[in-house]
């Protein structure tokens, strides 16, 4: 099958056998999202090589011990856990130690023709949700896995620090809980998408005033400095949400995190029955943040595409 | 009045006129404690000048507004708000944009013969509690605060890092929540003082073996070095505690926080009444941290004594 890979420090589409292990589901892999740690990974981050991409909605093509979802349309759950660690127990893997993750850690990926995971990863689509809204299962459970780690009230004052794909499903996903949200970015064209559904947005550079004020700050930019504007923007006993991974080791303004008794609260993956549930709701609409759509062929051109400034997301289509 | 003050860069005895405002009580001071804050000022933290000290046990000479506390022996929390806004009016001025703090942010403090603050930041002291214990009420209710920032539960799995005053209140404090409590440190004498109410201690360098296994880590030291053990210390999903103000900016491993879903929470003062119900209860007895007791007049000696290697809680009498 195709598949796009790193492979050394080279981004290519190369020719492969089908993945996974006997007892695991196979998909057929409808289409796939790019996401910035795609980029990363390719910039060298966690060292990963082999097929890129965990972003995907699927056809499952075999699946031994879950046979009803066989021929069904489903979206997966990345992080592949032992199954018999304390937390895989109870369903939770993505802390498992032992975890595998798609396109990130020792499981090739979503860029190619198939992929293989656990069965229980897998969730149903409902019909009503189509491919282009599907592809965003993922990190819209990261996005509104926020919910899952601070409370957020209809009173509660958030602000998102970041315009990219994941800050814009952050704040999307934040509306749905408060009234009053808003974004920080450096796009006109970017935050214009946040606007249409009723979040206030502020470019970086326009006299946005800051001040000790919000209740949640959720920093989606990965960068020393959006983690120092988080912490002129929270107020005492408020949290900071560390939406995005981080290169490096930035340095922080640690006192203040302790005579303000704020919290700084990491977060990561999120669950995907919520996430499909607003989808198939109609609460959330996560096309408009669709920028390009190429054909898996085309892959290392759309990682071009995907790094350009204002692009959004780009989605890879396979062939079916 | 005889008073221990920074002036410039001494630190000396000074003859000054009684402290504070019509309206707020006088007390006049039986004990105070000198807390590593009084040092770190004395080194230039916080820019703070005028009569150093906050922790205290004294005999109300003076209060207008609560005359039935007039004899009382007294603790008092350290804060003082401006009493009106959103957070001084549900009783909590720790974080009062307005407040000032005693001997530490523009009010002068304890290291004195008296001290004043508003009267509702009394607190009577049990006659059970003597003032040997009554003084650690405020460091007491900072250890225990920690337990209003974090779930500890009786299965709990807690470490603290760091040996000082701080950490072995911290260590005491959080043993009444749970079984199993361990302090790392680096004096095998300060340690001894945990081990004898069944905390496990461990030698800094004597192979404790690190592993991302407990549920809460506290970091009671302040240092960079504290705060990446933390990291190594705590499990997926578990909570740093930051108890101490750090200088400057550390480094911290950001992405770790955020891929394993940490939370990183700043603690600093606590309330009064449950600490002084632990000291009526013996629940806890403080008294062992004493490594010395000076005359206000022996100040400036007493701070130097208070710097020393292995030297924990050194305390002032004043004459009555």
């Amino acid at each position: 099958m195709q598949a796009l890979r790193l492979t050394g420090r080279d981004l290519k589409i190369e020719d492969v056998p089908l993945p996974g292990a006997a007892h695991e589901a196979l998909v057929r892999v409808r289409m796939s999202g790019i996401c910035n740690t795609d980029l990363e990974i390719v910039r060298g981050y966690a060292g990963f090589r082999g097929t890129l991409g965990h972003e995907f909605v699927g056809t499952v093509e075999k699946a031994d011990d879950r046979p009803e979802i066989v021929g069904k349309r489903v979206v997966g759950e990345i992080n592949a856990g032992c199954g018999e660690c304390s937390l895989c127990v109870i369903g939770d893997s993505r802390h498992c130690p032992e975890r595998t993750v798609l396109g990130i850690v020792g499981r090739d990926g979503a860029h190619a023709e198939f992929l293989a995971l656990p069965s229980r990863n897998l969730y149903e689509v409902p019909e009503s949700v189509n491919d282009d809204a599907a592809v965003f299962t993922e990190p819209l459970a990261a996005a509104y896995g926020i919910t899952e780690r601070v409370d957020i009230s209809p009173e509660t004052l958030v602000v998102v620090i970041g315009d990219g794909k994941l800050g814009l499903l952050c704040a999307m996903a934040l509306k749905l809980k408060t009234e009053d949200v808003s974004i920080i970015g450096r796009h006109r064209s970017k935050l214009s998408i946040a606007e249409n559904v009723g979040i206030k947005a502020f470019l970086a550079d326009e006299g946005f005033k800051v001040g000790r004020r919000f209740d949640v700050v959720v920093d989606a930019t990965g960068s020393e400095s959006g983690m120092l504007l988080a912490v002129d923007l929270v107020r005492p006993l408020g949290s900071i949400v560390l939406k995005s991974t981080f290169h490096g080791a930035p340095a922080w303004p640690a006192s203040r995190i302790v005579i303000d008794e704020i919290s700084v609260v990491g977060s990561r993956c999120g669950r995907f029955e919520p996430a499909l549930r607003l989808l198939e709701d109609k609460k959330i609409d996560p096309t408009p943040l669709i920028s390009d759509e190429c054909a898996l062929e085309d892959g290392v051109e759309a990682f071009d595409r995907a790094k350009e400034k204002g692009v959004l997301k780009v989605l890879l289509r396979m062939d079916q």
